[in-house]
C-alpha cells in the first residue's frame, strides 16, 4: 500500500478501538459518578488562543494552517485553553461549581517517540469557579478513583503533590525571588529530562552563581512537608496562608479517602506556565517514577485569555502512557465483539427468512448477524462460534411444518424450538436483556 | 471575550453534548445490533490520500498544512479514504465481510451555512469485500433501522435509490456514452443546487446540442423502474446483468423489511466520483426533499489508492442535517444530567462525613455530588432538586447517636433511615442498579 497513516498517528482497527472504548468508558464512568458533565469543543482553534501567555512550549508544537480568508488556526494541542474560552464566554450564566470533563483528541507536532505521539486522546477533568482547595482535593480524588477502578494500587502508582505557592516560599528561603520562581519551576520540571550538565548550564544562565543548582535540587528532594510548612509559615503572613491552605488540602484528601495514594514532593512543579497553586503528578512507583499524568490549579487563565476571572483546577491524562502502564501492570482486558445471535439457514431456500429474523432481532436491540456465504449448517455454526456469538438461531425445515426455529446456546450446546413470532422476546430473555 | 470559536465550528456545552451523545448512542446501537465493529483513524492524513481520483470537489475543501519535515497533511474531510487505506493495508488478513462503522469528526473548509459547518461528526457504515448486492441491501437496512429508531416513518423520510450502472444504460439510450456518464452524474447531482440557466450552460458545454438537458432531466424524473429495467435489459448482456442485479437488490431490501422506506429515483446519482453501482440518498419528504445523507457502492476505491482490489458499499451521515431534521419533526428528547444522589450535611461539622459517603457512593458507581457551599439543609435540598438528583442522603445528628443517615426520595418525598455502613448497597437498590 502506497499511502500509510502519518507517522505518530494511529489507525484503530476494531480490536484496537475496543480497548480505547474500554478506557474511555472508565474515564467517563468515573467522571459522571463524581458529578462532572461532559463537554466538547472544536478540533482547531484560532492560533491566537495558544499564543497568549497560557503556556510556553506549546506554540512550537502546533500544527497550524490558514484558511482562504487568511485566518490562522491550529489543531488543539490541549483542552484547557478551549475550556477557559468557553467558560469565560458564559462566566456569568454558569452556576458554580463548574464541574466539567472531556475526552478530546489532541495534536502535537512533536517527534514521535515512546509514549509520545502526534495524536492522542486526553481525559480532562476540571472544576472552575471555586477558590477553596476542596476543589483541588476533589479533582485529585477523581484521579485516584480512576486508578483504583483500573486495578492499580498505591503500591503501583503514586500521586506526587506539591504547591507552587509553597514552593515559591521555600525557594525564597534560598535566595530565589518570587518573580523568578516561574522560571525556576520550568527548569526544575525539565530537570529529570536533561543531562545534569545541561541543567546546570541552564540554571546558571538564569540564576548565576549565587544560587547553586545542586543545593536547590537537594533541598527540593529532601524537604519534608513539615519542614516546608515551617519555612513558609516563618516567611510572613502570605507564607502562613499558603501553609494553612496546603494543610486544608491534605485534610480534604483524607475526607475523600484519596490520601493513601498521595505523597508530598516539592519537586513536583509542572511545566505549564499557567499553574498558580497546588500541582500534582501521577507516577508509576516502578520504572523510574514515570509520569502518567498531572494537573493543578490555574487561577488566572481566563483573564490571560482576555476574559473575566474564573479560577480553576484540573488535570489532563493522555491515553498513550496510561495504556502503556496498564499493559506493564497486566491490567488490560481481552475484549471481543459483543455479538449476541448468529442466524443460520439449514437449507439455502430459507435464507430470506434468515434476513427477516435478523432484521427483527436487530430492531429489538439484539446484536444479530448471519453468514454471507450460503453454506452447510455446520460451517455456519463454526462461523457463529468464531465471532463469538452467544446464541445461534437456526431456520430449518420445522419452520415450514410447525412455524418454529431452533435456538441453540453456543456455550452449553442446549437447543430448544421457539415459535417464529416469539423469537425476539425469547432471545432477549435468554440473553438476560430485561 | 476576545477569542471566540472559529466560524463554522461548534462549542458543545454540557447540554449540547448530551444531545450529541444521545445521537451517537443511537448510531452506535444500530450499528452494533447489525454486527458492525467500530474503528477509528487519524484526524489528519497525508494530503496525497485526498489528491487521488477518489473524489473531485474534496481537495478544494481541505484544511491542509505542512510539518517541519515538509510533509503535507490535511484534516480529514471524509472517512472513506481512511477506511480504504486501512482495509487495503490488511486486505489479506481481514475475514469477509468486513463490516465496520465509525463516528469520526470531519473538517471541510467550506463557507459555513445552514446545515453545513466547517466541522461535523459523521456516522459511517460500510461493508467491504462483498460483491453481491446483499451487502448494499444490508447497509441500506441499517440506515432504515436508524430512521425507525429515531421515530421517523416512511411518511417523514424516503430512501431514494438508484444505480449508476442502471443510469449509465438509460443515459446511453439518449446518446450519452458510458465514458462520459461520470461527468453527467456530477452535473445531474448538482442540478437541484444550480439555477436552471447555469445547469443548462454547464450541460451544453459538456454534451453540446445533441443531447438536450431538459429532455434528459425529464427522462430521469419520469422513468419508472420498470421502464429503466426494460431499457437496460434491451441494451445488451451487460445491461441485462445490471437489471437483474437491481431486482436482486430490491428483493433483499424486502427480506430485510426495509423496502417500505425505499423509492426508485433515477436522478439519485451522488456526487462523489468513486461510486460504481447502487447509490442512495435519504431525504425528508417535506421541505423540498432535503437530503439528509447518502451512500453507495465503491468497488475501485482501494485500487485508486494504490492497494489491492477490495469492493465496498457504505454511507456517511452527518450530525448537522440529521439533528436539524429531528428538531423539525419534534423528535429531539429533553435531556438532563443523570445525577443519582446528592449528599447533604445537616450541620457544618458533619461535612467531612459528606465527603466520605460521597466518595464511597462514587466508588460503588453511583453518581453522587454535594454542595460546595456550607448552607442550611433546605437550601441544599433545593440544590439537589435542581440538578436534578434522584435521592438525597442527609448526614444529620442521628449519625452520632445511632450511626444512621437519612435517605430521601426526591420524587416521592419519602424518607428512611439507613445504617452508615449499608448506604451504598441501599442506594444502589433504591436506584434500581442491580
Amino acid at each position: 500500500m502506497k499511502i500509510q497513516a502519518p507517522k505518530g498517528m494511529r489507525d484503530f482497527y476494531p480490536e484496537d478501538w475496543r480497548l480505547q472504548t474500554w478506557l474511555f468508558n472508565h474515564w467517563r464512568a468515573v467522571s459522571q459518578a463524581a458529578g462532572f458533565c461532559e463537554f466538547e469543543g472544536p478540533i482547531f482553534e484560532d492560533l491566537a488562543l495558544y499564543e497568549t501567555k497560557s503556556g510556553e512550549g506549546i506554540v512550537s508544537e502546533l500544527f497550524h494552517f490558514e484558511d482562504r480568508g487568511g485566518r490562522h488556526f491550529a489543531n488543539r494541542p490541549q483542552m484547557t485553553p478551549t475550556l477557559a474560552r468557553m467558560v469565560a464566554a458564559r462566566a456569568n450564566a454558569l452556576p458554580r461549581p463548574i464541574k466539567w470533563f472531556s475526552i478530546p483528541r489532541m495534536c502535537r507536532a512533536e517527534k514521535p517517540q515512546r509514549g509520545r505521539l502526534r495524536e492522542f486522546f486526553q481525559w480532562n477533568v476540571d472544576i472552575l469557579g471555586i477558590d477553596e482547595v476542596l476543589a483541588d482535593a476533589e479533582v485529585i480524588s477523581v484521579a485516584v478513583s480512576l486508578l483504583r477502578r483500573l486495578g492499580l494500587t498505591s503500591q503501583d502508582v503514586v500521586v506526587k503533590l506539591s504547591s507552587r505557592a509553597l514552593a515559591t516560599a521555600v525557594l525564597q528561603s534560598v535566595g530565589i525571588t518570587p518573580d523568578t520562581a516561574a522560571t525556576a519551576f520550568q527548569l526544575i520540571d525539565r530537570a529529570e529530562k536533561l543531562e545534569p550538565q545541561a541543567f546546570q548550564q541552564q540554571w546558571d544562565a538564569q540564576f548565576g552563581a549565587q544560587v547553586a543548582a545542586p543545593a536547590v535540587m537537594d533541598l527540593l528532594a529532601t524537604a519534608t512537608l513539615e519542614r516546608c510548612l515551617k519555612i513558609a509559615a516563618e516567611s510572613g503572613p502570605d507564607g502562613r496562608g499558603v501553609a494553612t491552605q496546603f494543610e486544608e488540602l491534605w485534610t480534604a484528601l483524607q475526607a475523600f479517602e484519596a490520601d493513601d495514594f498521595c505523597e508530598f514532593d516539592l519537586r513536583t512543579v509542572r511545566g505549564l506556565a499557567y499553574y498558580t497553586g497546588p500541582v500534582f503528578e501521577v507516577r508509576t512507583r516502578s520504572a523510574g517514577l514515570r509520569a502518567l499524568f498531572g494537573g493543578g490549579r490555574y487561577d488566572n487563565l481566563t483573564e490571560l485569555l482576555g476574559g473575566p476571572r474564573v479560577t480553576g483546577v484540573g488535570f489532563g491524562a493522555g491515553d498513550v502512557p496510561m495504556l502503556e502502564c496498564l499493559r506493564e501492570f497486566g491490567k488490560l482486558p481481552t475484549l471481543t465483539e459483543q455479538l449476541e445471535v448468529f442466524v443460520i439457514d439449514a437449507s439455502h431456500g430459507l435464507f430470506p427468512k434468515v434476513q427477516e429474523v435478523t432484521s427483527r432481532l436487530r430492531a429489538a436491540d439484539v446484536a444479530a448477524d448471519f453468514s454471507y456465504k450460503r453454506q452447510a449448517l455446520g460451517k455456519q455454526l463454526k462461523q457463529a462460534a468464531g465471532r463469538p456469538a452467544r446464541l445461534a438461531v437456526i431456520v430449518g425445515d420445522e419452520f415450514a411444518t410447525s412455524g418454529t426455529v431452533a435456538v441453540k446456546d453456543l456455550a452449553t450446546g442446549e437447543q430448544r424450538n421457539v415459535p417464529w413470532s416469539a423469537i425476539c422476546d425469547d432471545a432477549r430473555t435468554a440473553l438476560g436483556l430485561r
